[in-house]
């Protein structure tokens, strides 16, 4: 019997299964319908919304399951919820493992709508097995070059600017909260902790359609890497914010006083985390093949061979990351993201060609399917989560709030950073940014956490309504956006067309020039780490950059030579070899980001003679070892969102691009 | 507090699943070492289960886990076991899910044993998740053109076989148990349905460890797909065998006496599951496009301009399948198989080239993943699993039985499989295919899949050790049994050389001419469905094949000038030409299985003058259309087991032969 029950669950749970696989493959087929058909208005994650409410209202009104009979309360005085029941049945044993708490006005649904609770999974199946791959893949896919000369302002945007934006809202949905108490419109209780971790999970951005359209119209490379950035570091500041807001636990009675051993504490909380999962993704990253077979195993033997073998090593390793820093106590998914970007920097020069495409195509598809996956269940769960709290004001001033919390983010940041760039953040720029702040998957998950009680089932309709928004308007209007914004888009068109429509150099001439002078400045807070790094760490643990030989000290000479891989000499030449086509016009230097700079003034800047000495680092250096990961990055991690990219002109064989 | 414990439980699932991770990593890394030292005794499954076992003994005897008080028996008055149960606890409810029975003697372990507790799998796991892949990927990449040839003894084998071994160790074992009984060797229960199931579960062979030497070392390409294709369909067979075993329930009050109803139901449910799953597998694999998007949209438009979107939803495809088998009552894997099979041969060739590699690599990937899993959670299983019952008796008789039910398939069918042969099956083919009857994945996710009762786990014990066994010995004395039968095996030397060995073809001369007279009458099982799918199902499903204006009757005319692709034109010139290079030697025929066969006598069998009408067909051309896909298959799905084959001779174009 207990045999036959579980089968009849298995069939229904595939079923339930089935409807979800039904919604994405309906997605993808849609998606492509509209690709070809060339409709930009609407994300695919906007589509898979879409499906997943209309899947929502059939399973709701129209499909009828007959009650659970077997599923009734029964009457059982126990003192203690352990996460293991025993239950003895007339003699046989029968085990349960602890599902959660249900709050006690939800039992009479559980009792009722099996369907819509069998559709309904375990939040932490978004955070342990959807948004990993999605998380690896932003930081895996980084556009280096631009993100490192942006670094400073990303990292402004993401660390104060997140904060800032929590505290706004945090503050802004507390005033609305007494406003409610007083007009009589709120049930339950809701403290400002409440708010404050409201504040912090709809802070998180997820610009995903946004940056589909960047891509696909080629906007502007520095607005791209300011978004992109921002948003996946917002993601993890947000996460550990969240976090360490339900660390906060005052001493006294009342668990929702001010207290500033509390608030501190709390304060530790997140830099501790924070600091802590970084720490050991960027570790695993840069570790991943010294601690488990040394870096030379790769580095000098044969594992590239086993390409299979290296794809699986480097999945499991990547994955492992999320495990280990969840089993520490850190964030996984914050871990996940400096591993990735870390494994985009090292490890991904030492894979051969063959895995780099493969891993590359792996996380590619295992992010498409989980970001998917999360946007059909969000619409679902607009109509099957069983405990919404649909509360007006409440939604209103949510939505003012975050309004107010992105404006509060971007524009006094962006005056401040003004004040230090040389390229400044033009106002367009700002306003696009304060456009572009969606909310996606990160939002989602942290709200669905914890819906135990009325403040957070509040909390996460209202989340849902704000996400459901800005993806349909904004991320519908983006194009509209740009064009009203007067910022510079190449619309690419053809796309059956085989060979490439080459865009005119003039449109963009101007960015180039702008391009050209930011060079020399932001990225001086790296020039120091970059020096260590390019002469000494990555000649180590990767292929690539001059041989040791060269920038070590004499005295190491022997050290050196045997550090140093017999390709690293091979690579010196390259380039040199690189050095001279770059200086012939800088086309296959900034081709990587399709943004062909031909100087406006038509004055090519060399930029020094081809002998160069590799260990003195210049900012055009420092440029181009950017740029190099990028060409591959952006060449293939965008193959979904650009229907072009196939059509590459054939300036220089790809191949030696890559290697350069 | 519930989210703490949820938060702990959490940190626990992550550090067990790390173990895994961990042992998945320590595992490729020595088999990368293993294949650059060119070790051949022991494959990756086996060397899984050897850490599998190793940190078994460790959790087992070096861990010490502090026994959860919380996790008392409470006693609580119940009459059912509902699978949802909600635990008043003071006014705040809590909800379990049903995890399982539990044996009244292994309720103190539950208490004892958390940590080990925790390394333990749902049994579904295996079922529903790493299964499937590994099933898949084995009918995805089944040696089409070998498997065909030899259909009918696969047949023969997989399923008359798998029936008569069952039957003969069923017999055999029940046999043993009354001898036990009598001897009061026997604590339990053991009926003859238990012992027939435990006929069905080790009659699953996986012989994965000598295939992959077979592979390495270019072994009979015959025997290679009688071995392959024997495993991969009695995996089907036994999995389907042993739920219609499961299904047999008398309607008398003694459940297991013998009754002609209940024999010819389960033999009813057998009939019914099989051809259910088949059907569906082969309706969802060859209705994939049609169904969905119908199969014109892949093969007239552009959805292979989005290799993403094509392998997500090949791979949703596929999951589907599986999820509907089961949701409709039938065997998932069995479904995946024949899903796969009918991929690999009509999907397949709609898909782009790039789409075809990473749909390729990514099951590959995945499969490995699984197997090595599998078998290191096997490994594990030795000695964390709670309830083993090593019964020596049992055991002996299980070890004799398993070797005479193997014997009884292998060599009675041989011999009556050899009255209609022309290529017989010679003794030392049979007797290498008595020793390649391993026992893997399969045999153990169905003896794991139930270990409630005594006979049950008595089974699983049995089945552990017979895996072991049977991986470590007949595994690691594959090579020492080929050359001992005297099987002829052309050794690759030199993976380090970038350039190809090229073997003599005086090894395979004899080898070649038999194949050759095999090829005219093995076949005619088949030649009326090849007719049809050559003619119409392949022109109007795929872009290969000749088209349609010249298979279908004149009349249809002007269907058949709307159904077919512009590219099958193309593809019709393609078959002429390669008409002409196939007439010239027979050699870019039969190198997709790298068996370089130049006839011995030197007469070229010039099969017929170059200005072929396409509609006739001839052996040729069946043995021709199934060998062109195999070329793809066999030289990237072998990719892990063989080292060298990224340096083939570069006789002809691999591109070219691809689309021949």
């Amino acid at each position: 019997l207990p045999g036959q029950i579980q089968t009849n669950l298995h069939n229904k749970n595939s079923a339930d299964l089935l409807i979800f696989i039904m919604l994405l493959t309906l997605t993808i087929l849609t998606i492509w319908l509209f690709k070809h058909r060339r409709f930009r208005f609407l994300h695919e994650t906007g589509l898979a919304m879409i499906y997943g409410v209309l899947v929502g209202v059939v399973l709701l009104y129209g499909v009828h399951v007959p009650r659970d009979i077997s599923n009734a309360t029964l009457s059982c005085h126990v003192n203690a919820s352990p996460p293991t029941l025993l239950i003895n049945v007339s003699g046989r044993f029968y085990e349960y493992t602890l599902k959660g708490e249900i709050s006690a006005s939800a039992i009479s649904d559980v009792q009722d709508n099996e369907m819509l609770r069998k559709v309904t999974f375990d939040p932490e199946v978004f955070f342990n097995i959807l948004l990993p791959p999605i998380i690896f893949h932003a930081g895996y896919s980084l556009k280096r070059r631009h993100f490192f000369r942006n670094m400073g302002s990303i990292l402004a945007y993401a660390f104060l600017g997140t904060v800032i934006s929590c505290f706004i809202i945090g503050l802004l949905m507390y005033g609305c909260v007494k406003l409610m108490k007083q007009v009589g419109q709120l049930d339950g209780d809701f403290f400002f902790t409440d708010c404050l971790l409201f504040g912090a999970i709809v802070s998180a951005t997820d610009p995903v359609t946004v940056l589909a359209i960047f891509n696909e119209l080629q906007v502007d490379v520095d607005l791209y890497a300011l978004l992109f950035g921002e948003s996946v570091l917002n993601d993890a500041v947000a996460v550990v914010l969240s976090s360490s807001i339900v660390s906060y636990q005052p001493e006294g009675d009342n668990h929702h006083t001010f207290e500033v051993m509390a608030v501190l504490k709390s304060f530790g909380v997140f830099l501790g985390v924070f600091s802590g999962s970084f720490a050991l993704g960027v570790a695993t990253g840069v570790m991943t093949f010294l601690l488990y077979c040394g870096s030379h195993v790769t580095k000098f033997t044969k594992l590239r061979d086993f390409q299979l073998l290296e794809t699986a090593l480097f999945f499991l390793m990547s994955w492992s990351t999320f495990l280990l820093a969840e089993a520490c106590g850190f964030t996984g998914v914050v871990a996940v993201l400096f591993c990735g970007i870390t494994q985009a920097h090292y490890t991904f020069n030492n894979l051969s060609p063959e895995s780099q495409d493969r891993t590359k195509q792996l996380f590619e598809l295992l992010n498409f399917l989980a970001e998917n996956f999360i946007f059909s269940y969000m619409g679902l769960a607009l109509f099957t989560f069983q405990n919404h709290v649909f509360n007006p004001m409440f939604i209103v001033g949510a939505f003012l709030a975050v309004f107010l919390g992105r404006a509060a983010n971007i524009y006094p940041l962006s005056f401040l950073l003004n004040l230090g760039r040389r390229n400044k953040i033009s106002s367009n720029f700002q306003h696009m940014m304060m456009f572009a702040g969606l909310r996606g998957a990160m939002t989602f998950a942290l709200s669905i956490r914890d819906t135990a009680t009325y403040a957070r089932q509040m909390m996460f309709t209202t989340t849902l309504l704000i996400v459901f928004f800005t993806v349909w308007v904004c991320g519908g209007g983006t194009t509209q956006m740009l064009s009203c914004q007067n910022i510079r888009a190449v619309v690419l068109t053809g796309s059956l067309n085989p060979f490439p429509v080459f865009w005119s150099p003039q449109m963009i001439v101007s960015e180039g020039s702008e391009r050209r002078s930011t060079k020399q400045e932001s990225a001086w807070l790296f020039r120091i780490w970059y020096n260590f790094d390019h002469n000494y760490l990555k000649p180590i643990l990767t292929h690539s950059g001059p041989p040791l030989t060269v920038t070590m000290p004499t005295c190491c000479g022997p050290l050196a030579r045997c550090l140093t891989s017999p390709q690293a000499y091979e690579c010196q030449l390259k380039d040199d070899d690189s050095d001279l086509i770059l200086a012939e016009g800088d086309i296959s230097l900034s081709y990587g980001d399709i943004t062909v700079s031909t100087d406006a003034s038509g004055v090519h800047t060399s930029s020094g003679p081809a002998g160069t000495t590799t260990a003195a680092i210049s900012a055009d250096d420092l440029d181009r070892e950017l740029s190099c990961g990028d060409h591959e990055l952006v060449m293939r991690g965008t193959r979904l969102v650009l229907p072009m990219d196939d059509s590459e002109p054939p300036l220089v064989d790809p191949r030696h691009r890559m290697r350069m």
